[in-house]
């Protein structure tokens, strides 16, 4: 099955060459021409005439010979502008007022309990008792954790097998947890969910790398990507040594989703010799912001089915939706809505402890779940998850509780709801406010954020200023970033990071800093907006 | 720079064929071949004569056309048997009585608290306390948590920006508690260890898979490994695309690692045009449990130094050493009182919180330290971190904590070494107490475990056993190790899942289930190894 060296090959070569072979080191005697080992050297190196070349020293790791896929990803989210900006950091704490700000705003990232938002107290009541439950029968534990999180934490330690938090668990997660994740999805859907088909995993990236790994072969097969796309999508193709397919999200019908493109695009690709496998489809939208219309949304499920593609759903922010006229629908309830079962369409959901309203991005807990594939294939998935062992159970722990929060009735429901609500009415009108503050500066438009966390407004920069960037060897998108970042401290992350349409420009912007931050940031940007376009007008 | 689709063309494109392709869709009217249209259609095909074949469905996604090298990759720690095994503790659950054992005994992974070892106070303290701050500063927490664990989250709450568990870290880990494990790394070595050179992981694994992604460029790249070996590097061999060059450990010598082999199996891989990039060392040794020599391991920085090999360091189990007469030293340590430094050698070594005396496997803590490459090779290996974002911020605390346990003075050193020395002396006695069993048993011999958490028998089997595996198409181990399971419910690993020299026969067991079980384990062993060599001996 698989190559082994014989037994007795081993024993022949090193009994013959140990002692002739070790000589060749600088601190052991050297070897007469004349001994019968080196004789017996001579005759094995006229069998393999290159085994015995007195130099065989390995190529030593450089950039230039590392994994040329490697080189190739990109990752622009936490690319050269953040580099910059924790310079500029270390500099304002280093010496304060050596910048024309006094902090650095993160703007770069979905991150937002970087920016003072509080995790939703529940959650974290059920992790700390879950860490040490040996405190969960002691009178003190009453005064201190709520009662029902306290009754979820005894709960939750019955479903591990030993209660052992710290066992490794089953590849595909705890079993308990994925029933109670898997009922949630139910509640959510009016459609079942199989606790069999749920993956748990450290945030959603290592599913996504996953789901690559598994349908990638080589650069002739490609992956069907929005544009502009979060850059894990390409950074992962890009690993994987596949081919991304974009095709392209039409800013001017609010970043719309045509399947006109997508057939043209899976044409075009297929008359190149692109196998495509799949199709990503990211809803709510980063860096978009958009929520897919039921219709639209019927459409693609209708392509991918006709076109035998895997519908890979990233929809980790599918708690994050802000305007009353969007809602947003899995694709699992869109196309078992359609009457399609597990036969009709290869579709993998993936969501995230990270986003919604509880912004648990440094737990690492996620989980896919995979639909429409056949048991032999469900089986690889299930190997690859089982190299790694298991996702970390506190993310495990905490997927569950964003799929099944307190409820009506519990303890905890009336804070918990308080603080959900008062997150997400937040992000709303800060969305609102950064949205409107947008498009009121010259040569700006933004699309609004429905959902997600992002805003993506298109720059019109004068073409003194795409010039300027050139001479300075950046894309013009960067160019204004890196204006921005040293003239107010807001880091955001250049269009480019996320593929646009070529010769257009844009930059993602995230709506996260604290509500009362916002009004300095509109002013900080409008000021420098008009000092930039001015100095560049021409 | 990328190869971006010209925004016109797609515009030109898409006006011009848009309604003529989702006319091809069934609910659409279809096209009449005279409309100016067609005609249109008809001249784009001439252009780009496959762009427009009337049938471009993709393959679907089979067993037979997933990515092969998935299908290559092998992880025996979690094959085939211990599916059989939970499908053996179901029945046990739904009809009790209905086997010869009233539970399955997991000796197949190193997973201490599924066998009921309970986690250290002090560490689940500290990660309950970082998990809900808002607790700290009440009265009640001081009647339920140890003053120094209060103290400890504390310090490691102002080391995190913004206090804020539940945010991204760096890519590379939060920066303070780097300090902390470089600190740990200088008190264990008495060289100093670089923040800058730490990587924080979710466990040790996706390190590996980092340096593994890394180095492999294709199956021409060769990695030196140890066989027998932890299946996590032909795994992620496998999965990157290279080659597994193998050296024999020497089970006459006690799993001996001698320079002789190394260069003899890297000549032999040479002369077949492999590059060999890396050897990798497992210190205690998994799954044979040896523990390297002093002056074995500076042969082996020698030996990578002479040929330009990146040595990687699988130290993971450096707290697990049983026997007086050895004792851990980091391959970091060896080289630098060598007087190597970062322009001699490249060296990466792993580290996890899985291991040890404190098991924490579920949290999915660890770290690489990545010493000796150049400033580009380091940015990439940051980027690769940074398209994952960063580790679990558990499993970083926690990395934390194991390099800087409590000290003479704190409040929780005495229990803190009470628990430490109950478990790792424990685990001396259960290793004795097994490997004396298994040296018992007719034609199985079984050399020491001096470190690490298993023991690796080499058994003897009767040609009719061999036989007899070969027509249930099966490794002669794999049929012992079903026959075990069947018979007694205790887990192991077959050799094979480990690789070994051809035509011997092993399998692994863990030194880890509870103390009071051993003697049944022995006695269940030892009977069902009678019965089976009675029915085989032929």
């Amino acid at each position: 099955m698989r190559r082994f060296i014989s037994h007795k090959t081993i024993n022949l070569i090193s009994k013959t060459t140990t002692s002739t072979i070790s000589s060749s080191s600088p601190d052991s005697p050297s070897l007469s021409p004349n001994s019968p080992l080196a004789s017996l050297l001579r005759f094995f190196s006229t069998l393999h005439p290159s085994s015995m070349a007195s130099d065989y020293s390995a190529t030593p790791i450089t950039i230039d010979n590392i994994n040329p896929k490697v080189l190739k990803c990109e990752y622009a989210v936490r690319g050269e502008i953040v580099s910059i900006a924790q310079t500029l950091q270390q500099n304002l704490k280093d010496n304060p007022g050596s910048h024309p700000f006094d902090e650095i705003l993160y703007c770069n990232i979905g991150n937002p309990q970087s920016l003072a938002q509080q995790p939703i107290t529940f959650f974290r009541e059920v992790l700390a008792l879950c860490d040490h439950p040996s405190i969960l029968d002691k009178s003190e534990t009453q005064g201190l954790f709520s009662a029902d999180a306290i009754e979820r934490a005894f709960q939750i330690l019955e479903q591990i097998p030993g209660r052992a938090t710290g066992a490794y668990s089953h590849s595909q997660g705890i079993k308990g947890l994925r029933d109670t994740i898997a009922s949630g999805m139910k509640a959510r859907d009016g459609f079942p969910a199989d606790p069999n088909d749920l993956f748990l995993t450290d945030g959603a990236s290592p599913a996504v790398h996953m789901m690559m790994q598994l349908l990638i072969r080589s650069e002739n097969d490609g992956i069907l990507c929005p544009i502009p796309q979060y850059p894990l999508y390409s950074a992962s193709i890009a690993l994987h040594g596949g081919t991304l397919v974009p095709y392209y999200l039409d800013e001017q019908t609010g970043w719309g989703l045509e399947i006109s493109e997508l057939e043209h695009q899976l044409k075009t690709a297929k008359s190149k010799g692109i196998d495509v496998r799949a199709l990503v489809v990211i809803n709510p939208g980063n860096p978009t912001g958009q929520v897919l219309g039921e219709a639209n949304q019927r459409e693609i499920v209708e392509f991918c089915k006709k076109e035998g593609l895997v519908l890979l759903a990233d929809e980790v922010y599918q708690e994050n939706v802000y305007v009353p006229d969007k809602k947003f629908h899995s694709f699992k309830k869109i196309s078992r809505s359609m009457g399609y079962g597990e036969t009709d369409i290869s579709l993998v959901s993936f969501q995230s402890v990270s986003k919604g309203f509880y912004g648990e991005c440094g737990k690492r807990g996620g989980y896919m779940e995979v639909t429409g594939f056949s048991p032999e294939v469900r089986e690889q998935i299930y190997k690859l998850a089982s190299v790694n062992l298991c996702s970390n159970i506190s993310g495990q722990i905490l997927a569950s509780l964003i799929m099944s929060p307190p409820k009506v009735g519990d303890e905890s429901y009336k804070s918990f709801s308080a603080e959900k609500e008062a997150i997400l009415s937040s992000l709303a009108r800060r969305a609102k406010t950064l949205e409107d503050a947008l498009n009121s500066l010259e040569g700006v438009t933004c699309n609004r954020a429905e959902g997600a966390m992002y805003l993506f407004p298109c720059i019109n920069l004068p073409d003194k200023a795409i010039k300027a960037a050139e001479e300075a060897k950046t894309a013009p998108d960067a160019f204004y970033a890196k204006h921005l970042l040293n003239a107010t401290g807001i880091v955001v992350v250049p269009g480019s990071g996320f593929r646009q349409v070529p010769g257009t420009w844009h930059f993602r912007c995230t709506i996260l800093p604290q509500e009362e931050k916002i009004p300095a940031i509109v002013s900080r940007l409008t000021e420098f907006h008009k000092k930039f376009m001015d100095e560049f007008r021409g």
